[in-house]
């Protein structure tokens, strides 16, 4: 008979575990539920700094006020009200490349740019070489730097300099972060232009140096994000926007072949 | 114009507001990523103590190992792993009404119960009076009490005194949480037999006590499920069980017309 | 070992079967995509009449232009590109009650009439008689009757007569379509004023009426609605509306605590 | 105020439009689904033969059996009896990149390959010269060709010669059906062993020569898939397999930390 394995959930009679504890006794009351979100999906207890950063990049992704993820969800709701499993789906799915993705990319980015250099006793100005070789390497190819960047912030996204005051604090600052906070620093003088480091992008640096998985970053965008569209779906339960914004749509339509 | 009012995310080209508060002056850092769950779900700031509550309902409906749900998330990896909102929203979806539902259904069940009566001052035998009446009237219409009952923990929910304990410790022990104690206390007499109060029953009174709309209940456990989803994700990417699951099926398959 | 029993697809080596039929051979280039859908559902193979009223049923159902589905499907996939599924599985999730719900209500609410009534032999005026006393009773109990009303098309839905029309050309006119006809003949004596039926309410008749599964028929709506959420997404490729649907709602977002 | 461009469904309070026809006169009972999901896709009616070729490609890729979406689809269903829509849109999540995605793979990159070749005139023996050319490349780069191999069908996938049958009977073999068949003919002589032509993949090809945008191909196994899936729940409220699968996963289950 196949055996299936997990490090999570199991259960008996008497007793529930989840991460080889007692739920009971030794998780529920004792940690927060952002700590146990790091945990399952690292199998390693967060310090309290690290819990303290993860949980700020977790409050800084929650909500982003009418997105298009947000939109989709209150309409999904209007249209189909017994539902509400499928509203929130409904919103995460829009949770890819353009709007939620950037935290991921960030993270990843930044990962394959540390991973293979030894960094151990980098000064700033290390931090700032290796900051000129990639946004250089990246402006030959025409690529865009994950991260950097934002359409409404542009002379600085206010997210950013509190990631990197928590991380520091707490002193879990690592590679990412300074890749990242070097590469704020000396983009102008090779791309000819200054822009603001966003704050999803600082967010996916900051859980890169949590030692979350890299290519679940996006997961954590989403556990933030299902907690924002609960809120959404308790404002349109009240008053709801999603009539409104389908009757916008749908008497301004016009045929074209 | 129309106008879209949200008491959520708004911003401008310096500022970003949740709530009305500045994002990364006010919250990032400064108050728990449950504690801003509540709080865009209500729009009033949770006490410490109904956060910790809170919170150990989230940790308590986390994960419960390998659900449909977890399994369903994990398949959706296998067969497309370049979306990992599709295989969250996928096992999201299961979040219905016979793995997920019973926390809104005990909720509302307790709260339909409570919402009509002057319970000011009850006494501890007044909440079993009134849980004889509710006992009585859905055993003879032969309904059963969402929250009563467990297919595996049948000699009690481990999970079910510790939210007791809280809530009396933080001294948000309210109706709901009032009258599911009584019902477990009286219901034998009246069913002739002695059922436990699960885990998912006793936390959905809770969230009602804490003043969440009992029409959003299965929302807080789809946000605890999409944490542990994530935590099964990561497991599946080390250690995927997806192509066991799908081949023990697959392979095991009898046509019959 | 548990074995899975299915009637629907089986596979060795060589062979390929989908309902007992080789794939290949037997059904590929043989059967429309249309009579498939209704085979597989029902484990039956249609009559070509059958398949003209599930096709005509289908084609109807397919696209209503910008319903809140299809601004949905198109918001999510502006936001997440990189998945085309995400996007029609967050369309298709609008697929409820309110919306996309009226063919199977439709369709139950008949079959809960039509079933425990030895209609054999009933005459027009038969089915009249039973439309006054379904209509009177839900009257009564100040229920809405499923597929009777539309917001839009007030003085008849051009799709009703047609639907209608097709059943009887195809000696596929049954129960259902029968008392949902008399329905719409001496409801206004009732009720005091004239509604249409509408096409949704139609072709849950009709689908009812071919055997379908009455609990599933909102199954087929999602078929033909998947069919429209493709070719939404394809204008949306080319000639996208969901940045202008984001930014019409964003820029108007005015806060309210 | 923003005005919204379709060519699909619009309506007015006496007709329904779709695609510029009257929906209730000029369509139903007129198109076949299968014609009508081709015409919204690509704006322009296709012939008798290009119908019979597109919906062979559906019919061939509606079910394959106990996939791994079919499962996910059948455990939501279990989990969430509630919502259809949720359990359909479960399982189609599942339509990504490992067992849905080579039909859009194999159309896109036999696209890439012959949209920059002039190939009018082109002889079988000028379609084997481009071919070896493409899999030489895809050698060198040590790159897998998709739509070439099959986990089960060895020996060769029994769909493929249907298709590239009807497509030739019904004269619409094009370009991309040329490549792939050369493929097929001259690789063994590249890779040193002999792969079939895959029936997803030919499928791709299919729909490519049909003239659908190859970035949307994934989109019409989706429509197919639906289908499959609609069988799959009918069965599934019949005869349910989700729980023994989530029985044999959990009763198995061990904990590893």
């Amino acid at each position: 008979m196949t055996e299936y394995k997990t490090g999570l959930g199991t259960s008996d009679a008497d007793n529930i575990y989840l991460l080889g504890h007692d739920l009971a006794k030794d998780l529920m009351g004792k940690v927060s539920f952002g700590e146990l979100a790091f945990w399952m999906a690292t199998k390693t207890r967060p310090t309290a700094g690290q819990v303290r950063l993860f949980e700020a990049v977790l409050v800084s992704l929650a909500d982003h006020g009418f997105t298009p993820t947000a939109i989709a969800s209150r309409l999904t709701y209007y249209s189909a009200p017994d539902s509400l499993q499928g509203a929130i789906a409904s919103g995460l799915l829009g949770g890819g490349s353009r709007f939620l993705g950037v935290t991921e990319d960030t993270g990843k980015f930044l990962n394959s740019k540390v991973s293979n250099v030894d960094h151990s006793g980098f000064s700033d100005s290390d931090w700032e070489d290796l900051a000129r070789k990639v946004v250089t390497e990246a402006n030959e190819q025409k690529l865009r730097i994950p991260g950097l960047g934002h359409p409404v912030h542009k002379q600085g996204d206010p997210r950013t300099p509190v990631i990197f005051e928590i991380a520091e604090n707490e002193k879990v600052f690592g590679p990412h972060l300074s890749l990242f906070k070097a590469i704020g620093k000396v983009h102008p003088e090779i791309l000819g232009k200054t822009l603001p480091l966003n704050g999803a992008g600082v967010g996916g640096a900051a859980l890169a140096d949590l030692g979350l998985p890299v290519d679940l970053l996006r997961g954590f965008a989403l556990i933030a994000r299902t907690a924002g569209l609960v809120g959404h779906l308790a404002e349109e339960q009240l008053n709801p926007i999603g009539p409104d914004v389908y009757y916008s749509v749908d008497r301004n339509a016009v045929y074209e072949s």
